[in-house]
């Protein structure tokens, strides 16, 4: 196996953290999105979509997305599983990373994308160029807001954002937060236990990846 | 179990299509989106975020996404398995519905939500009103098309889109295409396996949820 990533994008963080909790030690080759290495034509032959993280199994098989890759690696090493043990907690965690995924992961990369000076005509990733939009930077920076304000309500009481266990709920939650430091926001001063799971969270080893 | 639906809107058809493939049986509630249901206080106290589908397991969970139903589902009644069955053909059905999914479905949402006249100041579902982005939705649309025009090399030779078996590959791209006839976008002409795949799906009883 072969694994694409980019140490300094928070999507190929995602793959990263997740592999580190499973114990795997995957063959990985950085990709310098920075400087615009992922549209030339060596990767471009690897990913036609011109994105990191890819995960290239051993039979060839090419896996373009966080969802693709975690959830081979889910099937192929079940242990410790990530994304729920029963039914009912699988259906749970599914929909938590959802929720993390739409209203915060996604809520921040219009708010990144659509603002940067650097990311001018690549508000979307991909091949395509779109231009930026102001008004959906406005409109994420307002969601991450509102996402951040409901971190405390998400975690409760609760040891992890899911519950008793440790799963990707945890990990997406990990990398938007802190993926909302690069527009300067964060979780708000008093939300003590979102604050106190953020400190458990951020330091286990996986997160130094 | 109680199954929160509406059967104008295209989110909970790719739960019900699902559900029918399964050959489940699911005590069925009709929320009736087009008149604001999901707003009122009766079905906020099932899902405080105002949106359908919504599964309410025997023990009292409630999921309320797409992701986090069918992931119960999947897990709960394993056969026929929707997401595949080796752990390289979870990985690819859960890459290609994402595909989907993100240049599929959501570049349609935004091209409607941003555009209709009966959305206007509801661009994102949920309880937040958020104004349309009419650049949003003129991007939407740019998606939209090619997306569809992708369609035809997506399917290739193959009896469906992950392969050999229907999946939830299938599931959400019938849907996608189905509700791009909404802003009068259909797959191309010449596009006979694309065409071809579509009959074929829309043929099946599951098709007519």
């Amino acid at each position: 196996m072969k694994f694409y990533d980019c140490s300094t994008a928070p999507s190929p963080r995602r793959v990263r953290i997740f592999i580190a909790e499973k114990g795997l030690e995957i063959n990985t080759i950085e990709i310098d999105l920075r400087n615009g290495e992922q549209m030339a034509p060596a990767f471009r032959s690897i990913n036609p979509n011109c994105t990191v993280p890819v995960l290239v199994l051993d039979d060839g098989t090419r896996l373009t997305s966080t969802a693709g890759i975690r959830g081979y690696l889910e099937a192929a090493h079940p242990e410790p599983n990530l994304t729920g043990g029963t039914a009912a907690e699988k259906g749970r965690i599914a929909d938590l990373q959802w929720r993390i995924e739409m209203e915060g992961m996604m809520a921040m990369s219009e708010a990144l994308r659509n603002s940067a000076a650097r990311m001018q005509g690549r508000a979307l990733t991909g091949v395509v160029d779109y231009e930026q939009i102001p008004a959906l930077a406005e409109r994420g920076r307002a969601r991450v807001e509102r996402f951040l304000n409901g971190v405390e309500a998400m975690i409760g009481d609760k040891p992890f954002a899911a519950g008793d266990h440790y799963s990707v709920a945890d990990i997406d939650l990990l990398v938007v937060v802190d993926f909302a430091g690069w527009i300067k926001m964060d979780l708000p001063e008093g939300a003590s236990n979102a604050r106190r799971w953020h400190t458990a969270v951020s330091g286990r080893p996986s997160a130094k990846l």
